[in-house]
């Protein structure tokens, strides 16, 4: 099969791999109908995380099951299944928690952006749509697989509550999508800080009320000024770097919460500076899993479309182009045809 | 009248003093019945924190309202006042979301261990009792002006739940009454962190039903190991050293969170690591005042004696000998008497 594998920063290859096949008793192989680019991948793209050894790429995924491991008894071969970058048995602690992506058992998903892909604990990772969905419907349950269902707890985390001020510090598909679970959420004000135009027209679509262009420390001076000088009561980080958590905990008012879900690169925060801000933290990889029944439910009734943030369709072989359109920001998110 | 000041590390000194008076018209001066000596006193008097001037201490205070200035409505000459260690107007968009220890008006209070004290924003900062308290609940009461308060707020910020599994690091007198707080808040089982006899006990009278004498990752592997290597559901960091915050979040299950309130000393806290804990934080400065009225109801009823926290009662001019006896860790906590 094909398959996806990054050679070095701003070499992305896709090559004939050999086909994915059961390994343990609890896998399952899935034929991808489509995969995309995440924000996450840039960071090795651009070499802010070091590629030492050629990789297979993508963790976000939707298919149709080909084959169950023995020990599969939920998943069935035929399904269309949706599944997390974090497999996980879902019947830990953790899991029962709702923190999937803690699950004791985790493994990382990788190489998604191929033809197919091998799950790992199937039963706990994959959920099954009732039927084959309608093809118009895939970018929006692909998104599940993690842009949803990560802006998704950034609201969560963040403690988001009907009549509230949101502000979204991110406008990649993480942050547009955040501003969507906001507004599910009855936030009445949501703002959220961007300066492409494009990005400003679909986060206004899912419910932005005001947009703020200025960034950092004036970008959390603005936030305070359109808040009385208080705050917002909950903060959607996600993005990841220092400045963009400060910007957060700084737009935030005492007693809300952050919600960060951009994987941190260089954030250090310092205690008694956080202390004296009254402001909560909450974050990680999102559990993707305990908010996929839920969101397939939503998608399937029509109800949100966070395909949307899909504005590049490639077919698989222009998977590089994929890569160089997101990192130049000319696309917001690149879905992958196989 | 006498008051207490700091000179320098070591150096506690009860002195003359001016009268304290009413400078603006929100003021109220109260005379002090009860006063105590605080862990975070402790941080001047060890030279954690630089003493370059001398400075009047104490910021825990129950008494009797002698004057009050114009602009105060509730609050009268005669009745007996519990207020907290930050006045706080109790009306801006802080106070109201409950957050008064960060009221948009806050000021410190300071020079508590003294006869007399001035209190600004006194409608806002002091509650007063139905009637003047019995004796025997004075002590009890002068808790809910600082450490109670912090203790009970650890609980909230920590977000326990009746049946959890909560541990508690640090046993001060606030460890202790954090304690005591996630017992009323339906804790099932509450894990203390302590190597003192004296505190140990205290601790199991308010609810505790674990000890552990580990500290710093082994104290961390101790609870992992407790809770069937998952970790508390909260976690009360009641101390502000960054070997007690790393202990906090290691010792937390994912979802969880810490609630800090002992204020940070060095505390750095790397982003990505605490991204892939999932563990939540949320503290600060105690909005003590939130608590007052639910607290002081608790204890007129005697539902509940956090004074038992202090172990030793002295005479004002005594003073010195307080902060000895907490620095050496021979008294929990100090009540002084003017």
């Amino acid at each position: 099969m094909r398959g996806t594998v990054i050679y070095a920063p701003g070499d992305v290859r896709l090559e004939d791999r050999a086909d994915p096949r059961l390994i343990v008793p609890t896998d399952a192989i899935i034929r991808i109908s489509a995969a995309c680019v995440c924000g996450s991948d840039l960071w090795d793209y651009r070499g802010v995380n070091p590629v030492t050894r050629p990789v297979p790429m993508g963790h976000e995924y939707v298919g149709v099951v080909e084959e169950v491991g023995s020990d599969v008894a939920t998943i069935k071969p035929g399904q269309f299944v949706i599944g997390s970058f974090f497999a996980s048995d879902n019947t830990c602690p953790n899991c029962r928690a709702g923190y999937q992506s803690s699950c004791v058992h985790r493994e990382l998903v990788g190489g998604a952006q191929a033809e197919a892909l091998r799950v790992p604990l199937a039963d706990g990772t994959l959920v099954a749509t009732p039927d084959l969905p309608a093809p118009e419907l895939i970018p929006s349950l692909l998104t599940l697989s993690d842009v949803m269902g990560t802006g998704w707890f950034a609201a969560v985390a963040a403690q988001v509550k009907p009549g509230q001020t949101v502000a979204v510090v991110g406008d990649g598909a993480v942050g547009l999508l955040g501003v969507l679970a906001a507004s599910r959420f009855g936030a009445e004000r949501i703002i959220v800080m961007s300066r492409h135009e494009t990005r400003q027209k679909l986060a206004t679509e899912y419910g932005a009320t005001d947009i703020v262009t200025e960034r950092g420390d004036e970008g959390a001076a603005r936030i305070k000024e359109l808040t009385g000088g208080i705050g917002a009561d909950a903060v959607l980080e996600c993005v990841g770097t220092a400045e963009s958590m400060r910007q957060a905990v700084a737009s935030t008012r005492p007693g809300g919460y952050v919600g960060y879900v951009g994987v941190p690169h260089g954030v250090r925060l310092n205690g008694e500076e956080l202390f004296f801000t009254h402001v909560g933290l909450h974050g990680g990889p999102a559990p993707v899993r305990r908010f996929l029944p839920e969101l397939i439910d939503l998608v399937l009734k029509g109800d949100i479309n966070p395909g949307k943030v899909f504005d590049l369709t490639l077919p698989l072989d222009q998977v590089a182009e994929g890569y160089r359109a997101m990192s130049e920001r000319r696309a917001i998110k690149a879905l992958l045809q196989p």
